[in-house]
Order: structure tokens, then C-alpha cells, then sequence
């Protein structure tokens, strides 16, 4: 995994060569030299317990995001564009995770090799690293699909994942190759309406991992309208669950047709953009422009990419409300975006629903569908204790936060924009404001969270948790 | 019902008859009137459906409540202290649920008689009206204690309400001599320290149902030492599991030792009036003053009551996060208190606990335990749900509530003061501020959402249910 990451070091070790940049040059260098070395050192070191359960699909993919970080933020520090550590890992946290959350305030003075980087970190943790290795790499041993299957499910989002195709290597390679060629895609379309690469290349990545760091302080503000419809588009696009083109792929439109999550997902942005729309018209000087901002924010909201090309911290509150009661519900299960996500919102709703006919005929035997199909009650009672546990990290986080002070929309947003992998909130940490001022525990605490937004809940938690290592032994 | 309503309503006639206040009067006479034609005729009009269904139960719990409040409303209306009727309702909604939100900005221009009744519709709704009739009225056929059993289930708050002794109309008599007990103890206790009458019996009105309506504008902080200490002690008392009053009443400490609900309560409040001390103490002259302070907020939020000896609204970020999450946690189930309730929290930290666990070892069943007794899975699930439809019902609520265009804070606070029948919020609606600024609208929703929150979601949500209609007929 380390070895991976010193590989893709290199194209950004590459560009501060070309751009004389020797110090750059220097970090990439010497950190792709110690991912390397300890890569190696870690690969000769491996045991024959290659049997992966549940528990340890868990905590290898835990332990492997925080390796990843720990040793992504050194270029960084080493480079000295972030002379702060804590502040390096910070960002290097909210790339991996696709958050987009910043301390930056100045992004333009950042050399180019540390934002190709930068938004490089969110294509890869889009997707995730560790299904890219097992795409990568023949299987570890044949016949522990079942153990795969855990990393799979752990590091990718949503309340049910399971395979596209039965074997896990082959699904892991069908979601990088659907990745990589709307990426691609996105990158050549960008170009032709007149960006320059490196810039198509880095909004590109940061659309696709559905991140949010630009190079470019306005974020996408002073984009051309074209550009920005195409963000928009793409944004929205890798807010759907993957699985949704496997099937546009195979020809089964009728699956896609009946997808209830892909459906509930257009039809909340349509109605979202439309109030907003309404909402802050007078605030523009044509429809058209309101139409787009609107539909931008819905968009880089609710895929949790965090875009901006208007400062909705100046919105009427209505339209705020919108916008945060979005970043709670996310994008769709199986996508690169963050959040609740659809899937677990709309379970959600159906299982207060069957509640209340459950008061009204007790005898009734209902169970819970989503897109016709029968949801196990075990995924439901899941989902409610997973929104149960989201919300309890929540409270505990905001406490911490608020120790440093800011005001109560801060605190909130703050912890709300981690912890869905959005970036930007209101206040302080408006879309054109930065996480700059917040204490090294916050910094800590926040990056916490965004790791238990991205890898949702569950993994993070288990490290914390007595019972994991005291059979770990 | 409505005529046990008319008969309260004469003593507020007689104060307003002692004050010589003739308007307030002939308002409380014809409402009164109103009260016990329609009572009258109601009675007259019974059918022979006396059978009481689940569904039955909860609605006639909701209708009862919404009747109340709009006769309830009258006496504000007619004696034009409260012009407008939309304010007059959400002000006696605000009074039954005891919440003590008010859209009043001057509470001292009101005439004594409103000011009592006002206070009163904290103590009536505190233990609930329909569990009073239970008490009061023989049984109203022997046998259907069952259906009855819904009505004290629908009206009591907490997620595992029983019976304390086995016949109803007994339990019912318990709680509210208990309830009396306490209610006239502090009213003495005030005396004795040199309150005068009237106000004594108002402030214990709004303490026993954990309300928060007081008589003067400065709620508590121009009382004394002794006098807030009182109210922080009684606020604390009310906010207890009254079943612990009657196991130490038949002298079953040991039950009240081990409940884990009642321990976790007071180390609750114990911590965070700590916590809040060390943040707030430069504000004060002393520490006893620090002390005090922080005791009667933790107390008066946590139990939901709403009164307040400082405007903590300019307390720091942390202490008011405290002090906001707090407001969700709300009393023990089975008190007079709001919010999401001391058990539910604890039910949730340990469902989420156990999954986590489930996760190490799949095949462990480990059922969740309060007090050492096996809580069912059907309550686990219930409480789930429970808490789910909470949050579901707060962002529907937000985003009505911000089209008022009041900033994020004032939004959030007022929907989660109301929700949990506390009061004041942040910002606006902070504890020296008010609710009048409101748009109708706003009133109503939030009205609804003292409603839902009061009691307990269920029955609220079932009105709007298609389906509990469908069947009725």
C-alpha cells in the first residue's frame, strides 16, 4: 500500500522538476523513499496469517488510511508549504477522505506539485486504496473472497455493498475502470472548453473523488458557465451508486429504471435547486445565473464535493437550511460521495413509517422495501444504530469544538462539513473562509471525524473499542 | 374533559374577580361556559364504543390535546391580553406541553388572573390531563384496563412506561398524589423564604411541570440565594423517575440504588454543572455564585423546565454547547421533563455499543441491559426508530422555521427548544428574548413540535398517518 503511494508520488515529483521547484522535488522524493523503504521492509515482514475475518478487514482498513495520511502529509511538511504537522495531516486527512476541508488561506501560493498532490489525494480516496489494490494484485489467496469482501464493504460507502460480479477482484476492477474512464472523460471535456490541463487535471480529481480542493482561491467562481455546468454535471454524476453504470453497461436498463435510490437522489436535487432558486433570485442578475448557482450548491452539497461559486454563507437562511440539511443526507450508496447517503435516508424513513402501522395493526407483518426488494431487518436495525451512533459522535465532537470559541453556527457546521466529507460550512468555515484557526485538538478531533465520515462509522469506532484487542492477542 | 378544564378555570376567575379585573373575568366565566356546554353535550353524545384500541388510545390522547389547548387559548383571546389568537395558542400549547416558550415580551403588563392560569397549564399538563381524569373517574368499564393502559402510555413520556401497582386508576392515583405532595411541599418551602403567595404558587406551577413560565420578566435572577437554590433542588426532583418516589415511599431503596437511569442522571447534571463552573467563573464576583448559576442552568435544561438566573446566551461557545446538547438529552422517563429522555440515551450509547461488539464476535448474542434487567429488542428497535423520526421531524421543522430568515442559530434552537418542551433557545429566542418575531406559520409548526415532543411522537404522527384513517371507518 505504502509502495503505492510512493508510485504516485512520482507524477507529482515529476511536475516540480519541470517547474524547478527543488524543494517540492526534494519532499516527494525523500517521502516516496520512505513509503517505499517501509513498504518493503513491511512486505518481507508479512506473516503467513493471511486469513482475513471480518474484525481485521475492519481495522487493516483503519490503520491503513491513518498510515496513508501520516505519510501523504509529509510532502507537505517536508516541502514547507504547511510548516505546521498537525495542520499537513489535516489536509492530507481531508484529501484522502474527499472532505476538502482546508487550512489554507492562501491556495495560490501553494507550489503546483503540492496541489497536484492535493487534489490527487481525493481521486484516490474516492474510490478507495485498498480496492484499488485488490484490483491491482491477484488475489491474496484463492478462495478467501469472503475475507476480501470486508475490506471491500469497510471502505466503501454505503449500508449494502456486495459484489457486482461474484468474484471480488473483478468488481473491484470494473469500479476503477467505470472511475477512471469518467475521469478521463471529464478531464477532455474540461480541456475543450478552454481550461488548461493542469487546472482541468486537478478540478477533475477533485470532482471525481467528490472532494473540493481547487488550485484556485474563488474555487470555481470564476469559471465560465459552461465550466461550471460541466462540474455540476460530473459532480452529480459520481454522486451515483457505480453500480448504477455496471448495469447501463450490460444493457439492464429496466434495474436502473426501478432504482429507487437513483430516482429519490434526482428528484431531491431537482426540488432542492428549484427552492433555492426561488429563494435567492434577487440576489442575481439573471434566472440563468441563479439557476446555475443553485444547481451548483445543490450539486457540490449534496455529492459532499464542496465546490462553491457563490458564497452561500450569504444566503438567506432559508436556503442555508437547505444546504445543511443536505449535507446530511449525501449521495447515493456506492458512490465516491459522502454523508448519510440516500440509501440509509430512505430505510429510514420506510422503518418510522412501518412503525407507525405497526401501532395502528400491531398483528401486521411489514417488512421494509426499497426498490421492491425486501430490506433484511438486520440492514435496518443497522442503519438505525448507525444514524444513532453518527449523531452521538456528533454531540461529542461539537463539545470539543467549542472549546475554541467560535460561534454556535461555526461549531456546528464545522463538525457537519467533516464529518459528511463535505469541507466548507458557514461562519468561519464558509466556502471561502478556512479551518485555519482552529486548535491542533480540533484539527485532531475534526480529522477524526472525517475519517469516520469516509470509512462510515464502524471501523473507526472498533479501534476505539476494548473488546477488538483484547481477542486480538 | 373539558369540563374538568372549566372547573380550573374558576379559581383564575376568582383571582381576577379579587383583583376586581372585570375583562379577565367574563373572559374565564364565558370560557368556562364554553368549556362545559360542549363538555355537557360531548358527554351526552357518547356512543356505546367504549372499547379501547392501541390506535384509539393515541388518537384520543392527541385530539385531547389539541382540544385543550385551543379552549385553553380562549381566556387570552377574550381578555385581550393576547390579541391575536395564533399567539394566544401557541403561548397555552407552550403552557400544557410545558415548555415554556412565550410571544410575550412584556409578561408583567399581564393581569394576575392570566399569569396564574398561564402557570397552571404547566402543573395540569406536567403529569397529563387524560392520566388525571384516570385517576379521578371510576373505571370506565371494569375490565378494559388494557385500553386504558394506551392513554397513560401515550401521555407519559419515556420509552418503557408501566403500570407501578397493577390496576391503572391506582398508578394513576399514585403519580398524581406524589405530584401534589411535592407541589404543595415547595409552594411551603418557597413561602418560608419569604416569597409572597401568588408568586410562589406560579413559579411551582412552572417548576413541578418542568414548564418555565415565570410571573416577572427577569425569570429567577432577581431572586435570592436561597430561593434559586430551592427551585435548581425541586427542578432536579421533578426531573426524577416518579416510580423511584414510590419504591421509596414502600421502602425499596435497594431498587432505587440500582437504577442506572437515575444514577447516570445525577452524575449528568453533576458533571456538566462542573464543567460549565470552570468555563463561566471569570463571568462571576464568586464562586458560589458560579456554582449557583451553573446548577440552576444544567438543572433547568436538562429537565426541560426553561427558567433562567443568567442569560446564558452570552455565556461561552462551550458552555452553551453543553448546555444545547443537554436539551436533547432531557429527564428521566416517567418525570415531567422533556427531551429525548435519560433511558432512550442510554438504550441508544448501548445498542450502538452492541453492534460494535457484534462486530468482533458475530455469533455472541448480547442482549442490551438497563439496571441488570434485559431490555427487549422490540424496545431497542422502538427507541431506534424513536430518535431517527426525531431528527426526521427536526429538519422538516428547520426548514419551515428558516424561511423566517432569523440566523442559523436562532433557527436550530427554536425548533430544539420547542421539540423538547424547554423554552428559551440561543440567539432570538434566547431565555431574556422571545418567540414574537415569529411568522403564523412558525408558531404553528412550532406549536406541533411541542405537541410531538410532548407527547412523545407517536400519537402526533399517527394523525397524519393515511392509513389510521383508512381503518376508522
Amino acid at each position: 500500500m505504502l509502495l503505492i503511494e510512493a508510485g504516485f508520488m512520482l507524477p507529482a515529483a515529476a511536475i516540480a522538476a519541470a517547474g524547478g521547484d527543488m524543494r517540492s522535488l526534494f519532499a516527494f522524493l525523500v517521502t516516496a523513499g520512505i513509503c517505499a523503504a517501509l513498504g518493503i521492509s513491511g512486505a518481507l515482514l508479512r506473516t503467513d496469517h493471511s486469513v482475513f475475518y471480518a474484525k481485521e478487514g475492519y481495522v487493516t482498513v483503519s490503520l491503513a488510511w491513518i498510515i496513508l495520511s501520516l505519510a501523504g502529509a509529509l510532502p507537505f511538511f517536508i516541502g514547507g508549504s504547511i510548516p505546521d504537522y498537525v495542520d499537513a495531516f489535516f489536509e492530507c486527512v481531508s484529501g484522502f477522505t474527499t472532505t476538502g476541508a482546508s487550512i489554507l488561506s492562501d491556495v495560490e501560493a501553494m507550489p503546483k506539485s503540492m496541489l497536484y498532490w492535493r487534489s490527487f489525494t481525493h481521486w484516490l480516496g474516492g474510490m478507495g486504496v485498498l480496492v484499488l489494490i485488490l484490483a491491482l494484485m491477484p488475489m491474496m489467496k484463492s478462495g478467501s473472497g469472503g475475507s476480501t469482501l470486508h475490506i471491500l464493504r469497510a471502505e466503501s460507502p454505503g449500508p449494502n455493498v456486495g459484489k457486482i460480479v461474484p468474484k471480488m477482484r473483478r468488481t473491484a476492477q470494473i469500479l476503477y475502470g467505470i472511475y477512471i474512464v469518467l475521469t478521463v472523460l471529464m478531464t477532455v471535456i474540461l480541456k475543450i472548453t478552454g481550461m488548461d490541463l493542469f487546472t482541468a487535471v486537478c478540478y477533475t480529481f477533485g470532482t471525481a473523488g467528490t472532494g473540493g480542493f481547487g488550485t484556485v482561491a474563488s474555487s470555481c467562481a470564476d469559471f465560465s458557465a459552461v465550466q461550471q455546468w460541466v462540474i455540476t454535471v460530473f459532480m452529480i454524476l459520481f454522486g451515483v451508486n457505480f453500480s448504477i453504470y455496471y448495469l447501463l453497461l450490460i444493457k439492464d436498463v429496466r434495474s436502473v429504471v426501478r432504482d429507487e435510490e437513483t430516482i429519490v437522489y434526482f428528484v431531491v436535487i431537482i426540488l432542492s435547486a428549484a427552492v433555492i432558486t426561488i429563494n435567492t433570485a434577487s440576489l442575481f442578475d439573471s434566472v440563468s445565473e441563479a439557476v446555475r448557482a443553485a444547481f451548483f450548491q445543490v450539486g457540490s452539497i449534496i455529492t459532499t464535493t464542496g465546490y462553491a461559486t457563490a458564497d452561500f454563507n450569504l444566503w438567506p437562511t432559508f436556503s442555508k437550511t437547505v444546504l445543511v440539511l443536505l449535507m446530511f443526507v449525501g449521495a447515493c450508496a456506492g458512490s465516491t460521495g459522502g454523508g448519510i447517503k440516500m440509501s440509509r435516508i430512505m430505510i429510514l424513513v420506510k422503518s418510522v413509517s412501518r412503525e407507525i402501522k405497526k401501532m395502528i395493526h400491531p398483528q401486521a407483518v411489514r417488512p421494509v422495501r426499497v426498490s421492491g426488494k425486501v430490506v433484511p431487518d438486520e440492514t435496518v436495525r443497522g442503519v438505525n444504530v448507525y444514524i444513532c451512533a453518527y449523531f452521538a459522535i456528533f454531540a461529542v465532537s461539537m463539545l470539543i469544538i467549542s472549546l475554541d470559541g467560535f460561534d454556535f453556527t461555526t461549531t456546528f457546521t464545522a463538525v457537519a462539513a467533516t464529518i459528511n466529507n463535505i469541507g466548507p460550512g458557514l461562519g468561519e468555515v464558509g466556502p471561502y473562509g478556512s479551518f485555519a484557526g482552529m486548535s491542533h485538538i480540533s484539527k485532531l478531533i475534526l480529522s477524526a471525524d472525517m475519517l469516520v465520515g469516509r470509512l462510515e462509522i464502524y471501523p473507526i469506532l472498533l479501534l476505539f473499542s476494548p473488546s477488538m484487542w483484547r481477542r486480538s492477542r
